[in-house]
């Protein structure tokens, strides 16, 4: 078997290297958390308009209340509380299709648009292939964020005063501006869809964009034990999920 | 049953307030994800000062290689690539008490020296116990970084530059001293006891010590699982693993 | 580093064998998975009265109602349906401390009863020690199950029907008769205290005991995903849960 | 919200009820964890012959060497021995599609058959679409075992001899015939192609098998973790894996 390669780490006795940055000198106290971890997954420091934006996304996504998520860790934290690992583990593991999936899933569709020779013929051909399969064009639609999502305004706004906003910002302008004269109607462009738009406008893939909602949500989660270790709520929780199911 | 309450986040169909704080208008595009976080687990927005050392800390444990950690984390993605989520969280379940335990177990010997009447005493009390029980202290010793550690160092003059060095940072020069005195060498102030002493200084509870530790590792398994899909090391990892073991 | 060795698992193009057994010949309708499991954990298949003794405690931990466990896994399973296995082991996070913590507990305590010289003198010393520590002894109280918790009394029965009861039921016997005429009431035996003391009956370490209990679970688990593929209480437990909390 | 039901469990201060029977009456020391779990998932005690086969499916999966699941749960186990449930679920977040997906992708196409006109012509059609993706059938082909799996011999004889063996195994051998001919040469039906034929034939959705999956391997990994307790090669495996990836 040919040997694959890390390039993530190596370390002397003097010092530690990330992706070939001596951890001491070029690292720690020179970067942000924020510019590190872009760096650590893709390989190169992010400008300053790009970690301005990947804080705001990173901000965006932390925190939602008592979430399925959030519900997990607490209850997990109070049924094991010598592994609070676990209980953020356990969180996590619930940050799947249903929440970040679209995240993907929009920013597939936007590459699609931005790569198609005729972007116009693209989105109607997306709209298309949703309604025919009776599902929704993920990155829209919000159950109480209408008609607009005040957290993907915020963002576009951001995106356009950092500089950010590129193609897949228009891209995905089109689709919606493709979805609302389709549907009669104007949908939301939801918080994920915007992430999506804005994250691909500073190169990250795809493919590793959920990476970033888990370690959003990750912090988001640490909060939520930190509550339930000063103010537990799992009992009351608990009793609420049980009594909200009949049992025969 | 009474009702706890919660007071992390609420929202309106025009916004979403975190700890009270418009997420639209005071979070995003307004704090710093590091910033952000701290708010959200600890309900106070952290001074400059206090946001750099806990970047500089999210840093310094955001990468280690090919630990355990790293390669669960990466043999769950590629056996199961439609669960991001589930590679991360099995690589976080193992972040418990050999690796970051140490962290919450030195800010509590931290916060007992500080309180005491007599802090020599007290850490002479701390480093007899230890030796009585045949352990460690918590936060000291490295199995390659000696006589000391450079993320320590580095992380000590930091504190001392933002003028966050206080009476924690105090404690742990004194407890090296006393196990330096006590053992007839230098044994080395590892990062892990470098962390709990200056976040203890800018006033993080032991308790929650360890929240910040998964959130900077959680970026860091990003990165391997970013590095697992461009470049698989999984089947070599396994095959080396499995070779280890002779099999009988 | 010396190599260790692995005594589960070879294989050939011919056959695989578990423990040195043939998987085709001697293990695949040969044993069930009850005796199967037994010998992989333990290695050595046990004898009629064993098997039919850990069947009762597995049959006896695999289903509680909607539990914080159950609910977890609910929970995950809904919102990322690709993972089965997350949601599974989301619910197996929280099969910890408080649940499952008491039985390794107890069963420490027992084996102290049976090693010692006056077995009554060490029950004594036992309550004495949990009484000043304010903690109740594991193995022992339950809130609904009063005055007797009828699984220990079901596997108490089946025990002595076996011949299987021997030094570690008689030791929990006298732990329990020391405790109610210290307390002064009759205190339950709850049925992680009764599976500790038929498990040890049977040979099993404590230290593995809690393993047993994460098999039995993870059936139990599987049961709540059926059901919530066949019919969805995540929705309905989510908003019970969130209600059950003020939000400010 | 309409309340749904749910029919797992109920208890009073006497007794604890599972689907409706009594746990002590009924259930413990009456059937076998096998009985039980099916019981459980499926809401029917299963005949004796449907017994033996889950018995003898549960077996057959229930251990496969260092595998990377294994491999997860014992580094996370000695990483954070407080949490032998954090370690289970480690190792069983990576039981997904590369492991155990075939056997629900076989079930799948093992209904096509059985429900289509002409079996024959199904078996073609899904041949040739396999063929079209450059995707292999689920269920067939392994690497060691050629030119048969052991395992699925040994299954197959079970079925025929307990008289499970009905539509979905004539299914499988249809299939197989019908892959070896289109590409000239015998493919091996594997083990997870088996059980799910078999279990197929017990009734058992094909969308709840993974569960089954999870229970056994559940307690393969309980096996390695015990293996673990008494001789680690977590040290060992670490370097193992460590080694065998080139760092640059």
């Amino acid at each position: 078997m040919s040997r694959p390669t890390t390039r993530l780490c190596t370390s002397t006795a003097d010092d530690v290297f990330v992706r070939g940055k001596s951890l001491t000198r070029e690292l720690i106290g020179e970067l942000t958390f924020t510019e590190a971890m872009f760096f650590q997954i893709l390989g190169r420091v992010p400008g300053p308009a790009e970690t301005q934006m990947l804080d705001a996304c990173l901000v965006t996504l932390m925190e939602h209340g008592l979430t399925p998520t959030a519900i997990t860790a607490r209850m997990t934290y109070t049924s094991a509380p010598e592994s609070m690992q676990g209980a953020v583990a356990a969180g996590l593991a619930s940050v799947g299709s249903l929440y970040v999936g679209t995240m993907e899933g929009c920013a597939h569709l936007l590459r699609r648009i931005v790569r198609a020779e005729s972007p116009q013929a693209e989105a109607a051909a997306i709209v298309a292939e949703h309604r025919e399969a009776g599902a929704r064009v993920p990155g829209f639609g919000h159950p109480v964020h209408r008609p607009d999502d005040p957290r993907s305004i915020k963002l576009f706004e951001l995106a356009r005063s950092l500089g950010i906003a590129g193609s897949h910002v228009e891209a995905i302008e089109l689709l919606s501006a493709t979805i609302d004269r389709e549907s009669g109607k104007h949908v939301t462009i939801n918080a994920t869809g915007a992430i999506a738009a804005v994250l691909s406008d500073c190169d990250v893939p795809a493919e590793i964009l959920r990476g970033f909602a888990l370690i959003s949500r990750c912090a988001g989660l640490v909060g939520h034990i930190r509550e339930e270790q000063v103010e537990p709520a799992m009992h009351a929780m608990w009793h609420g999920a049980e009594s909200a199911v009949r049992h025969e």
